[in-house]
């Protein structure tokens, strides 16, 4: 196993305005394991209820995710309720049930403490802590995202983490939320202060930005003509970002830059249909062709400058 | 010369969070024509009140831009003052005077109408379609911007106007009300319906979208850490636009691709400085540079695909 995610399982109901699904498995582990596999051996660590169905267990594992670190207990899944009716865009939540994911206490058997890359999706920051101590000497880099929930709730236990952090993966409204700053490169720079070397903030159909050392790096979203269901956009982006890492075992500054298309890829499938539809049943061909899309989307010749006049100004 | 550009010329007051400015230059021409001349011979086509400062002609006619078809009328500059407060990112307009723009009836002489490339910038469509009429058979591009006041007020002149463009330029959210759609694809494909072949829209601190034919390319804005006043950039990212294609007099997709860049790299100093400040002394160097900046902003290896697993799926 190369990659390990730590984070939540569950049942979502969504609105969008293509139409309504009821308990589609969601949850931020299962978007990044299923992202992720198209790249790399995935382990997730999460629990569910007693109601978890035996379909849903066998999506995971056709993707080859190690289910080892699931844990079943007793009493109901995590449900999360939301609607896009007013912003495609923007998730409203309009329930949330946390029922056995309230008692997520994540164990760290040695096949799991032994992965060389983490992600410690959204979750409370005591049980991301409580991961992240878990991990061997064998750990090579550790990212994480994290909510608004968890910035105004639990800034005591979020910040000590984000000190451990190498990486924080985080959406641009929650960042700017969490530095008090309203510039991008403030935002960037504060996060940096706060102990990650390097910070990828999402911006939704924008796309994300990267910034690492002196380098940056900005990808725009694939223009999806078809938005059937957002939901998961942002893990499947780091799920596919940690999957380039895992099956390359590269992170420098060039493989960042890879792997933020990567995880740009993926999840432009992702919101093509609700839940894991899209996502789960990706062939080679259409991530590759992707990639070549993203490639027409943004490049241009940057090695013949631009053709600029000589004028006589004062300066 | 090559390029020339229809449109307001007038006096702002701006108050950001950076401080307040009045009376400082402005207009959409003004912006335009400076951020153009820094790539090609640019004239405007404007009025002004009694109240035009020599100063500011003075700044104007050092960036070698043609004045003859800036008409001195009695009465007084358009006046519009404006505030960032609330937004950084959207002006809110405090008030406008329209004064001599008022009676804006733009007299094309034949210098002005065997120019190859126009720019019809934001003014009423009743005032563009004048000028567009007034043009010579040696017109190889017309392009042209609109705003939020002309969708709601003017919809059959603008219509009329639309069906004649090459190249509409226009900010995301007008493009948006422009064509009643949410879906960044089919707004695009909406208002080439309309007329024009090539749509680029901007999208202020996210940068710009050119769709034309089968292509599309997508660039950030460049991530500007001292936002001072952004009023002008729209203007000058079309004023850098057009002036790559008159100074190269190439229209085609690669061209297309490096001009949305040279817009791009002009728009970003706009912003740098109250007004005109920072745009109209700009350096050969200064600009050399941003442009490589892009480069290393939006570059990834294409070359190589996604390291991608062999999964057996059921699809």
């Amino acid at each position: 196993m190369k990659v390990l995610v730590v984070g939540s399982v569950g049942y979502d109901d969504v609105e969008t305005p293509v139409g309504t699904r009821t308990s589609q498995l969601g949850g931020s582990v299962c978007y990044f394991s299923v992202a992720a596999s198209y790249f790399t051996e995935v382990g997730l660590i999460g629990i569910v209820g007693k109601d978890f169905l035996d379909t849903d267990r066998d999506l995971l594992a056709a993707h080859d995710i190690d289910l080892s670190g699931l844990e079943v207990s007793d009493g109901k899944t995590f449900r999360w309720s939301g609607s896009y009716i007013k912003d495609i865009n923007d998730a409203e939540t309009v329930g949330a049930e946390l029922n056995v994911l309230g008692d997520f206490d994540p164990k760290m058997t040695g096949l799991h403490s032994d992965v060389p890359y983490l992600f410690l999706a959204n979750c409370d920051p005591d049980t991301q802590l409580s991961a992240l101590d878990g991990m061997s000497d064998q750990l090579q880099l550790a990212a994480g995202d994290t909510m608004n929930h968890w910035i105004a709730e639990k800034p005591s236990p979020l910040s000590k983490l984000l000190a451990q952090l190498d990486v924080s993966v985080i959406n641009e409204g929650e960042a700017k939320q969490l530095t008090g700053k309203s510039n991008l490169v403030d935002v960037a720079k504060a996060i940096q202060d706060l102990g990650p070397r390097d910070v990828i903030i999402k911006r939704g159909e924008y796309g994300a930005v990267w910034f690492g050392g002196d380098q940056r790096f900005i990808v725009p979203a694939y223009p999806v003509q078809n938005v059937v269901d957002p939901t998961g956009a942002g893990d499947s982006f780091a799920g596919g970002f940690m999957g380039y890492i895992g099956a390359t075992g590269e992170t420098d500054a060039q493989a960042f830059r890879q792997a933020v298309i990567a995880g740009s890829v993926i999840a432009s499938f992702t919101v093509e249909g609700f839940g894991l539809d899209r996502l789960a049943n990706l062939s080679a061909g259409e991530i590759e062709r992707r990639f070549e899309e993203f490639a027409e989307l943004t490049t241009f010749d940057s090695t013949h400058g631009l053709p600029l006049r000589e004028l006589q100004l004062a300066n």
